[in-house]
């Protein structure tokens, strides 16, 4: 078997294609969507993350204004950087880059950004809404479900196993997958016998950011991965949590690493706020 | 195999004197914690509830007040009484009893609590804390958890399968036990393999409302269930998910109905009030 490969920058353009349409209409009713990242320290990530989100904002149209702070940034500073977003109708979506340095408590700064303008769906009421719906989800969440959806992939009443348990991929991806009727296994760092959920499970979606936890040994023949693990090996490379030649051989469908879902998630957070400037809030 | 019968009512003794000592500390300081049900209609489970609820709280000296509406009261009514309640420094939770009836949107109502007298975890917000905690979980999911911490059961690495999905039990119980480190597989009616599942699993948490469900087929041998169902058969018998005769005879530990789950629940929401008078808010 050689799976079809699921790349993530078809369904990346036709989203942002949507997002572009949607924000010019907005601008014919004067609103012009406008994104606030608020990231703190110039690591190489975070400057890769706002070039790639600032070139799409532009596709799409979008203003991306963003406040970098210096690593010893404080958590009032932040706060009322986010409390001036939260006053300000010109912004619509408010952005947390993370990783933020370590004096800062992330999950206090998440709280402080207002249900309709949480285009990344980490405040505890984006987090407890993501099955009722009315918030956004995380943004790499909503990738992984957006990629399934671009691939015509149903996951109802099938088995899926998430790996990793975060509030930024694993939990939500999980009750993503749950309001579409997948019977979901999380699994994580204390699961035993992890070869033998991944085994039986028609989905595996892994953020576990441990190369090769996903092989030829484990993955279920004819199965689906959608692999959201980021490593670099010591040679810069960015790796996956699948071997990607043997998911490939294995499986009948494979996301890759990179090219997969981080292809989706900055066009996420435009969707998102493109959504956020057209209805105030609204669920993904 | 005779399982050993994981009775409710020694872990709701145990936590209520609890409750009761720190209510009569509180005493002391002019605090006297006070519960605020409301309800609507007179219906016989709602009646018996309250009955119960109204027993226990003496036993813990916690006052209980209920604002018991009419079958065709208005969403504005109940909200009107929650803002009153928030208000209101002498409540310190706020209880919203279900079901309420259909012109009620149940979750707009529990969106009305605020988190720290939200004793029943019932808002998007609490939900969303449910691992991170600074909030209290559905009353049931803490029963699930009170009652396995009664019986020295460490769930870590443990697969457990959670049946249901429901905000009340199925999540808020799945998410607890993945903050305890177990590896944790939801099902619900859509669930193709529930047997599969259910016999790999070394803890099953039962809240379909489905009896008969767990049986003698499909239990794990020596497994641990906890049965949160509640249904009546035709005679008004009160019947959980498993047949409880073959359980006991294949699994080690096994939770009656009614005797197990359901003779903590009453008893967490006076324990979380208790909590909620001591401390603004306390996670469980």
């Amino acid at each position: 078997m050689s799976a079809k490969i699921l790349y993530g920058r078809p369904a990346a353009s036709a989203i942002l294609k949507t997002a572009e349409l949607k924000s010019k209409e907005l601008r014919k009713i004067g609103v012009v969507p406008k994104i606030l990242v608020v990231a703190a320290g110039k690591s190489r990530p975070a400057q890769v993350y706002l070039k790639n989100l600032s070139r799409k904002c532009e596709e799409a149209k979008v203003i991306l204004e963003s406040a970098i702070f210096s690593d010893d940034v404080t958590e009032e500073e932040i706060k009322a950087k986010i409390a001036e977003a939260k006053r300000n109708p010109s912004i619509h979506g408010i952005m947390i880059y993370s990783p933020l340095p370590p004096q800062i408590n992330a999950d206090r700064i998440y709280e402080e950004t207002p249900l309709e303008k949480d285009i990344d769906g980490m405040s505890s009421e984006a987090q407890g809404k993501i099955m009722s719906g009315g918030a956004f989800a995380p943004c790499t969440a909503s990738a992984i479900i957006d990629l399934l959806d671009y691939y015509d992939i149903n996951v109802h009443g099938k088995r899926a196993a998430i790996i990793g348990r975060s509030k930024i991929v694993g939990i939500p991806s999980a009750l993503l997958l749950l309001k579409r009727n997948a019977t979901v296994t999380i699994c994580h760092t204390h699961t035993n016998d992890i070869d033998e959920i991944i085994k039986s499970s028609d989905i595996v979606i892994s953020a576990a950011g441990s190369p090769g936890i996903l092989n030829r040994r484990n993955l279920k023949r004819g199965g689906i991965v959608i692999d959201a693990g980021i490593s670099l090996n010591s040679e810069g490379k960015i790796l996956g949590d699948a071997v990607f030649d043997e998911a490939v051989e294995v499986c009948s469908m494979v996301s890759p690493v990179p090219g997969g879902v981080g292809a989706l998630t900055a066009i996420e957070a435009i969707r998102n706020v493109v959504l956020a400037a057209e209805n105030g809030k609204r669920s993904i």
